[in-house]
């Protein structure tokens, strides 16, 4: 992909919904580099993983929250933000770029997996478009994004210069405060959650269940985002949707079925 | 993984509900393989990807729907059955198998990303268990999942037998109707959906909007599972959850970051 020499076309998306700081943060940290267009969730949507929206209909309507910015708010996911984007406000000429976040939360290692903010980034990916999700090691609706800006930005531009190899994205996670140490192409580490679930009673008697869990890192290796982040750096780990398991191919190959 | 010796313990989950004719059939095709514990949503959690219940609670009850199944229901998605079984039911001590389906409809290609069935078999994989996903081309509530059950037998003792490498999961896709020419091990065709929203106006004068859409299949490779089942064949791809891009490594290493 070349070099842009027109203004590119920047579709903002997140999970933690329209109004988050995360969001907010990540449009003021790349409105310099090009035109851009927010959709986002109406409320908060973290933990969507790569859901749409296929039993009910969505809402979708224009907003006004920050001046000079175009922007929509939609009552479906973070992946269907993008499907609305690219068909009701592109429609067909794709976004230059999508960014997500800025998330309020790492997701590093398997998160990506759960996550509603690079779910968003794999849509992009999937329909094309050059895409990078963003995440701070900050759950807090008040966290400081401020140290992550630049880097936001120089990995924005990065992408629009160069593009991204086909049926790849970005996920990039920032350790929280300064002092950051610079930026580090990673693995994701193969860690998991150990769940937990915290059993209560409602007021007529009847238990429910809030998930918990504990984050288990059990990989050691200093090329993982896990590693990269603990020692103060910047995680940047290529992506890919397709899921095969290539390398498991031949194995099968091998097997005998009853068929 | 060695071979098992004594009677395994088999999770089955679905997305499309407990009361869904497709795991009933699934019911029905493992049970003679092992001790069969079944844990599934209270209804419909189609399209619902890898999202976790995070923001509320959710209720998980016993539930005796088939003679002499250990059932459960919850209010929960796809994932948050298979996180509830482990955790709640089985304790720690995991089960042997997990399957999930049969779906009701194609989990084929992309879709994998979209589709709860598939997700809780990724669950069920990065849960350290052997775990299979099952869907037959056919949506309908009616469908004959009759010709799929010997070889979903024959696949989950393929995997009860043999184990699975580490960190992957089979996603396994029944064409519709008989005359099956055997099974085919594939990869992940590279195919997509081209989206299309129905616009409408409720009673209010409001818009509001239902996805639809257009699969789109560019991908010509006779290796795929789009060409395994179009001739006729059972498809099984091997699926991993490490979404490293890996080969794309070398080159962002390359990139000049201003930090």
């Amino acid at each position: 992909m070349k070099k842009q020499h027109s203004r590119p076309n920047i579709l903002v998306v997140n999970d933690d919904g329209i109004t988050a700081p995360g969001i907010k943060n990540l449009i003021e940290a790349v409105k310099e580099l090009g035109n851009v267009v927010v959709v986002a969730p109406d409320g908060p949507q973290s933990g969507m993983g790569h859901a749409i929206t296929i039993g009910k209909p969505m809402r979708f309507n224009k907003v006004d929250l920050y001046e000079g910015v175009e922007m929509y708010k939609c009552s479906g996911t973070p992946v269907d933000c993008v499907k609305l984007a690219v068909n009701k406000i592109f429609k067909g000429k794709k976004p230059d770029l999508c960014v997500s976040g800025i998330n309020h939360g790492l997701n590093n290692s398997i998160n990506v997996i759960y996550s509603g903010t690079m779910s968003a980034a794999v849509e992009g990916a999937i329909e094309g478009i050059p895409s990078i999700g963003f995440s701070l090691d900050d759950y807090a609706e008040e966290a400081d994004f401020s140290h992550c800006l630049k880097y936001v930005k120089s990995i924005a531009q990065q992408v629009l210069d160069n593009g991204l190899p086909q049926a790849t994205l970005l996920n990039v996670n920032f350790p929280k405060g300064n002092g950051i140490k610079g930026i580090k192409i990673c693995r994701q580490a193969n860690a998991k959650w150990a769940e937990e679930f915290d059993e209560r009673q409602d007021p007529y008697g009847r238990p429910y269940y809030w998930l918990t869990g504990v984050f288990q890192n059990n990989d050691k290796g200093e090329d993982t985002d896990v590693w990269a982040l603990d020692h103060g750096y910047v995680s940047v780990v290529p992506v890919q949707f397709d899921l095969t398991a290539h390398h498991a191919i031949p194995l099968l190959n091998s097997w005998t079925f009853n068929d």
